[in-house]
């Protein structure tokens, strides 16, 4: 068994988008040379999250933000004084990491599946840990 | 250390709906042999998802549906032209997988705890993958 | 490789709330003696979450926990007669479970992340379960 770590370095231009990191994560996965495990990809900051979907109609990616500020309105009556309280509740919603099925050494992931890096308070750059652990 | 895989075939057979999936997520721990470690479940599809809730009262699973619903309405200002963007949506915001404790050789669930695959854009035959991790 | 278990218990004094549980979790990982692998925290509750969110100002808890009953109200046209049907709607979006990582012995976590037990259906005594695999 092993465990291995890697860092991705995420740049955002815009207060809110995504970005598919999943030929990036599957890079980790070949690198690690884990053959069946699991694998967890983590978000190391509290206005961003990552989620599992379509790969193919950008018009999906813009329909979730889309959608998710009317859910969270950027201005409403939140206390929180740095202006990003929506950031911090859409990231609670989409959520902070996600758990992945590895075998035969590659990502099991369906035909539709990409994994995304959402920004909800760019642009900055970020950071996220990929880990992958098994044999 | 093993690792230890099945797939699952859920057929659904309204546009939404929750399917119980506990007892095959637990028998494919009980074939996996693992005694201690962790078993993830993860759907192969962008318009359905996974969560663990609720397996007494059914109302609440309707409740659930009902509610997200309202939250992400089936029509609205959406650009995704096949008519789904909600279920999209909806997936993102119940998640892709869900990840869960085992011990002694079984599954680690509340007395109230089932796993639930959630359908969003149904009738459809869908799949989900189970990975055991463990001793 | 190793499997570590330990359960946490949670008293909760108020209907809504949540618990800074890092701290614990941070321990639980210190005794698993686990350098490299990863933590899966799981709630044994269905009118209770657990999420990754900032540790620093606690209005963003109070934002969060605010814009969760705007978009599922404590009372609605549910069906589920216990009353606690928006508990159950929101524990189904926060989540139950975290997946995080471990690196030279620490959980991997940002600056500002801590881990947080939400309560939306107390006060009760709850508990959760934190689950270490690795080397």
């Amino acid at each position: 068994m092993s465990v291995h770590h890697e860092r991705l370095t995420i740049g955002t231009d815009q207060r809110e988008t995504t970005v598919d990191v999943t030929a990036r994560v599957r890079a980790a996965v070949t690198r690690s040379k884990v053959r069946e495990g699991i694998c967890v990809v983590n978000i190391a900051h509290t206005t961003a999250a990552v989620f599992v979907n379509e790969n193919a109609d950008p018009d999906v990616q813009r329909d979730l933000l889309h959608q998710l500020a009317k859910l969270v309105p950027k201005d409403a009556d939140y206390r929180h004084a740095e202006g990003n309280a929506a950031a911090h509740i859409k990231a609670v919603l989409v959520g902070n990491d996600v758990a992945l099925s590895i075998h035969e050494g590659e990502l099991v992931l369906g035909t539709w599946q990409g994994i995304y890096f959402a920004e909800f308070d760019g642009p900055r750059e970020r950071s996220a840990t990929v880990t992958v652990i098994g044999d």
